[in-house]
């Protein structure tokens, strides 16, 4: 399986394609095509077959993608057969926001745990989380054998926390304070930051 | 001014170099270099010279960049110099999150109202913001000449509540509602959802 070959901002629209199939779906469609699909996403049709291509054969001349297929496969491609238990770091605003969104379950993830260091917040709850001591965190990573991490306290935090949970073995970080972590190679890390977005989007406002 | 020709994605890396830059300003330095600009980034320092060379010449042989100097036209180039009114539209878990964070302010971004459609919300407080009724916004919007929305309620809400906003004259739209928005041409919309990057990062872990 040449999947390894993959360049990385193709295997990050397949989250999106995955996305677009399951709204698809819900609709009670059966069936979709590249031509539809870059509707529903503002990428052209060429790029969604080209990106497709570098798995495999999918689709049916004619008849178009198996929305349900398609979203197996691509579910394969992404790791999603499993369910993976990711912790939050960080009990604040953006922590207590993610403990409680919903959208993960159905979409192959599941928060096990909220840690902090405040004392304040030990031992509180955010909907159905206790918090934990952060101290706590290395054992409880090691125990269930935890590889993703939602970081989710202040910038000047942010670096120390990272660095104890990769010690841990987490391996990918999705990264809620405004910085630039500093991880080993082999360590994947994701950023959120929403003045990025829109810092890009004031470029074309006049 | 060629910027118009600039390409989407390197418009993109411009608010990663701001937030680089203002990072090591605060560590008190003065000059940077592609080269460490690079380091701190994860992304070569071809690439960021070839970025900036879209705007213009910056960087002085043997000094490098002027950190304050490479910021001020970096802001200028993203309409920085001014700072944005933004409202929030949902006040649940992710708006209250948002309403909140601090990290607007000294980015060019200031959050002036937020709006739900829940009558026990309506009238009440997330942090200094009084919640304003949905119905209001158009009016609000209009008179204060808002441009930016982030939308922050259920996917089968946002839809219809980016029309609304749309149709009262926002041109940018943060989304962090798990679902495509259908938006005119001229609208610009970038998303935020978490299990997007999640699904990216476990095509890599084992």
């Amino acid at each position: 399986m040449p999947a390894k070959r993959v360049p990385d901002i193709v295997v990050a629209r397949l989250p999106l394609y995955l996305r677009a199939l399951s709204a698809m779906q819900h609709s009670g469609k059966e069936f979709t095509s590249s031509q539809e699909m870059a509707q529903w996403l503002g990428i052209s049709s060429a790029q969604i077959r080209k990106d497709l291509s570098h798995f495999g054969e999918f689709g049916k001349q004619g008849t178009g993608y198996s929305i349900t297929g398609l979203q197996q496969k691509l579910r394969q491609i992404l790791n999603l057969e499993r369910e993976w238990p990711i912790i939050i770091i960080g009990a604040g605003n953006i922590g207590s926001a993610i403990a409680n969104y919903p959208g993960f379950a159905h979409r192959g993830f599941r928060v096990c745990a909220v840690f902090d260091n405040d004392p304040r917040k030990i031992g509180s709850h955010i909907g159905r989380y206790e918090v934990y001591d952060v101290r706590e965190l290395p054992t409880f990573v090691r125990r269930h054998g935890i590889q993703l991490a939602m970081i989710a306290v202040p910038a000047e935090s942010a670096q120390e926390v990272a660095d104890l949970a990769i010690a841990a073995g987490i391996k990918a970080i999705l990264n809620y304070a405004p910085i630039n972590l500093s991880v080993p190679d082999h360590i994947r890390v994701e950023n959120i930051d929403p003045v990025l977005h829109l810092q890009h989007m004031t470029y074309y406002l006049a």
